[in-house]
C-alpha cells in the first residue's frame, strides 16, 4: 500500500530543491524566466507524484506554485502555495508571467489555450529544459533506478522456469508479465513523444525478429495486432532458436531496461558468438562511459566491434537497422543521452543509459543483451546484473 | 499470428471509404478542405494499422496519400499512392494545401513543425471532425466492438475461479490480468488527451474506493505508487466487501467496458440493493438510448434514479463525485458521446456507450455494474453479456 501522504511534493524540499536546481541553471542558459510544467512524467519529476493541475516554477520563487484541479485532498507544506482550480484560465487571476510550456509534449491546442489566458504573444519550449535537466538523476532517482534493477533482475532469474513445452511467445510473455507484476513491476510503460506505443515489453523469437515495426525500438516483431504492431506474435518457441526478452523494469516509477536470451536444446555457435560480441560490447561501452565522452564516440565503437567480428549485417538489426545502439531513460524510456551517429550529447556523471547491442541474424533470430548503467566517474555502473549469456529454459 | 498483409490499408477500399466519408461531412460541416492525420489512433481508425506518417485526406481526393516513415515494406494497392518520407518537411513537395491537423492530440512543437514546412498562416483543427466522425462507428467497427465484448464476458464469467484465501486486491488483478491476456486482450489501454494513465484497469475493494484519484475517470483508489495513483492499492479482499472489477477489454483494437462485482462471505442488503439500482439505471439507460435523444437526459434520469432511491450521496463517488454516468468508446476510452449534465451530444445509431452508475459507500466501498451497449434503433444493444448481480468468489 503506497504511502497516505497527503503532501502534493512527496519529494521533500531538499530533493525537490535539487532537481529543480538543474532545471532552473537549464532555464537561465536558455534564457528562460519561468515555466508551467503540466505532464504526467515532468510533474513525477518535480513533486514525486501525478497530480491533475500545473506546477509553476521560476528561478525568482523559493518553492514552486501548485495549481491543482484533482485530487483536491493534496495539502502543501509551510512555505508552499496550491491554488485550487477548475480550469487552465483560472491561473490567470495568480500569474503576470508569461512561462515556457511543455511544447514538446502538450497538445497544440492546450498551448494555446494556456497563452491565451495568460496573454502570451509567443511561448516559449520548457521541454527541452526539461529533457536536459532529467537526463542527469539524483542520487535519490539512482537508488529508484538500482532498485528497479534489483527487482527487474530477480524477475529475469525466474524466466527459466517460466518455460513449458510448445509454449509460444506470448504464452511466455504472459507468464513474464505476470512474474513481474507479482515482483511489483507497476506495469505502466512510459515512452515519450505519443508515437511509441508499447505494453510490458517485447518476448522476440525466430523469423517474427526480423517483422519490421513502425517504432523506434531497437528490435521490431509484428505484434499480435495491427493496431500494436509490435513483439511477439504467436511464434512457437522451437529448440535452438533463441528467445529474446525486453520486457518492462518498471518498479518505482523509474525504469530500467534488461534484455536477455534464453533458448531450449542447443544455441548455434555463430548464436553464442553473437550474444558474447553483445556481452563485449556492453562491457566497453561500460569502460567509455566517463564523463566527458561524446556519445557518438560510444555508438562509433560498438558498430566498429561489430562491422570487426563480421556482424555489421545483423547489428541493430537485419532487414531494418535501428540507428543507435544505447539510449537514456528514467522516468520514460527514451530519454538523453542518445548513443547514435549523429548524437552531440556529452556523457555527465548520473546519467543512465541502456546499452543494446542486438543482432537479428537470418536463421536465428534476435540474440544479445541489454543492460542498464549509471555514469559515474570511473564508467557505467550496471543495474541490471541478470547472467548475461543465454540461460536453458528448465524443462519440466 | 497476424495477417501478413504488406498492404498500408487493412481495412480495404469499401471499409476505408465509409469512415472517410464520415470524416469528409464533418470536415465539409466545418469547412476543412484537407487534413493531415497522425496519431495512432486516427491512423488505426483509417487504415486499420498503426504506421509511422501521415496520412492526407481530403473530399476532394479519390483516395487518400500516404505518407510514410515507417516501417517501409508496406504497399499500397492500385490506384493509391505511397511516398516515402524521412521527415515530416518532406511532405512539402507533394502537397501545395493546407491541411488541418490533430490540434488537440499532437504536440504545439509538431504542429508547428508541419505549419512551417507546408507555409500555413495558420493551421485549422481536425481532432473535433475526427472525434465526431469515430462517435458512429460502421458495421464492421460494431462487429469488432461485439468480439471484444464477447470475449470480455468470456474473461469475466471465469474471475469467480481466480480467488484465492487472502489474496490483496492487487493480487487478484494480477490473475485478471494474465487470464485476460491469455483469451487474446491486447494489454495496451488507449485514452485520448494524454493526461489519463491507466495499466490493465481497476480492481477496488474497501475504503481505497474512496481514494481519490487525479485522473476523470469514474472510479478512484490510491493505485500501488505515486506515477500512477488509481485503483488496487493492496488491500486484503475481506468477506462481505465488495470487489469491483473495471478490466481492460481491448480484444480487437477496439474496447468494451464492463464492471462486475465479486465477494466472499456475504454482502449487506444495502450493497445488493446499490448493485440492483446499478443494473437497474443500465436498464433504463438502455432503454433510452434511441437516436434522437439527449445526453444529458440520460444523465439525468440516471441521477434522479439515484437520488429517489436514497443513493444520491454515493452516486458515482462518495468524497469525489464524477460528472457523468457513461461514456463513448471504441479505439480509445474516452470518445463521443458522453452522458453528462451539460452534454450537447445527441444521440446516433452506431454510437458506442459504456455505461457505469456505480456507488461508493462508506463501509462497503465501490458497488454497481458497467455496461456497453450499441445504440440502434430500439435502444441499446449490450455487448457486455456477464450476470450482472455480484457473483461469489469460488472458495478452494
Amino acid at each position: 500500500m503506497q504511502t497516505a501522504s497527503n503532501n502534493i511534493n512527496l519529494l521533500g524540499a531538499d530533493e525537490q530543491g535539487r532537481r529543480l536546481e538543474r532545471v532552473y541553471a537549464a532555464m537561465r542558459a536558455a534564457g528562460i524566466e519561468s515555466g508551467l510544467v503540466r505532464t504526467n512524467a515532468n510533474l513525477f519529476y518535480l513533486t514525486g507524484r501525478v497530480f491533475r493541475g500545473y506546477l509553476f516554477i521560476s528561478p525568482s520563487l523559493a518553492r514552486p506554485v501548485y495549481f491543482l484541479r484533482q485530487p483536491t485532498t493534496l495539502v502543501a507544506d509551510e512555505g508552499e502555495t496550491i491554488h485550487l482550480i477548475r480550469k487552465p484560465e483560472d491561473m490567470a487571476q495568480f500569474l503576470t508571467a508569461k512561462p515556457a510550456l511543455e511544447l514538446d509534449a502538450i497538445a497544440y491546442s492546450e498551448a494555446m489555450r494556456i497563452g491565451k489566458a495568460l496573454e502570451m504573444d509567443s511561448i516559449a519550449n520548457l521541454s527541452p529544459v526539461l529533457r536536459a535537466a532529467r537526463s542527469v538523476k539524483t542520487a535519490v532517482e539512482q537508488e529508484l533506478i538500482r532498485e528497479s534493477g534489483r527487482k527487474h533482475t530477480i524477475v529475469y532469474e525466474q524466466i527459466p522456469g517460466l518455460y513449458r513445452e510448445g509454449m509460444s511467445d506470448v504464452d511466455l510473455q504472459i507468464e513474464i508479465e505476470r512474474l513481474s507484476r507479482k515482483e511489483g513491476c507497476l506495469g505502466q510503460f512510459r515512452a515519450a513523444g505519443g508515437e511509441m506505443e508499447i505494453f510490458m515489453g517485447n518476448v522476440l523469437t525466430g523469423d517474427n525478429a526480423d517483422a519490421p515495426s513502425p517504432y523506434d525500438f531497437a528490435m521490431g516483431g509484428a505484434g499480435l495486432h495491427p493496431s500494436l504492431p509490435i513483439g511477439a506474435d504467436g511464434t512457437t518457441i522451437e529448440p535452438g532458436v533463441p528467445v529474446m526478452v525486453d520486457t518492462n523494469g518498471n518498479f518505482t516509477g523509474y525504469m530500467t531496461d534488461m534484455t536477455r536470451c534464453f533458448y531450449t536444446g542447443e544455441l548455434s555457435d555463430m548464436a553464442m558468438a553473437a550474444n558474447d560480441l553483445s556481452a563485449a560490447i556492453c562491457r566497453r561501452m561500460a569502460e567509455m562511459m566517463i564523463p566527458g565522452a561524446k556519445a557518438a564516440d560510444l555508438y562509433t565503437e560498438a558498430y566498429t566491434m561489430a562491422v570487426e567480428a563480421g556482424f555489421a549485417d545483423y547489428f541493430m538489426g537485419h532487414n531494418n537497422h535501428a540507428g543507435f545502439v544505447g539510449h537514456g531513460l528514467g522516468i520514460e524510456i527514451n530519454e538523453a543521452p542518445v548513443l547514435a551517429p549523429r548524437s552531440r550529447d556529452i556523457l555527465e556523471p548520473g546519467n543512465v543509459i541502456a546499452v543494446e547491442p542486438k543482432f537479428v541474424i537470418p536463421g536465428i533470430g534476435a540474440i544479445g543483451i541489454e543492460n542498464t548503467y549509471i555514469v559515474g566517474l570511473n564508467g557505467g555502473e550496471a543495474v541490471t546484473t541478470a547472467p548475461q549469456e543465454p540461460v536453458k529454459f528448465i524443462m519440466k
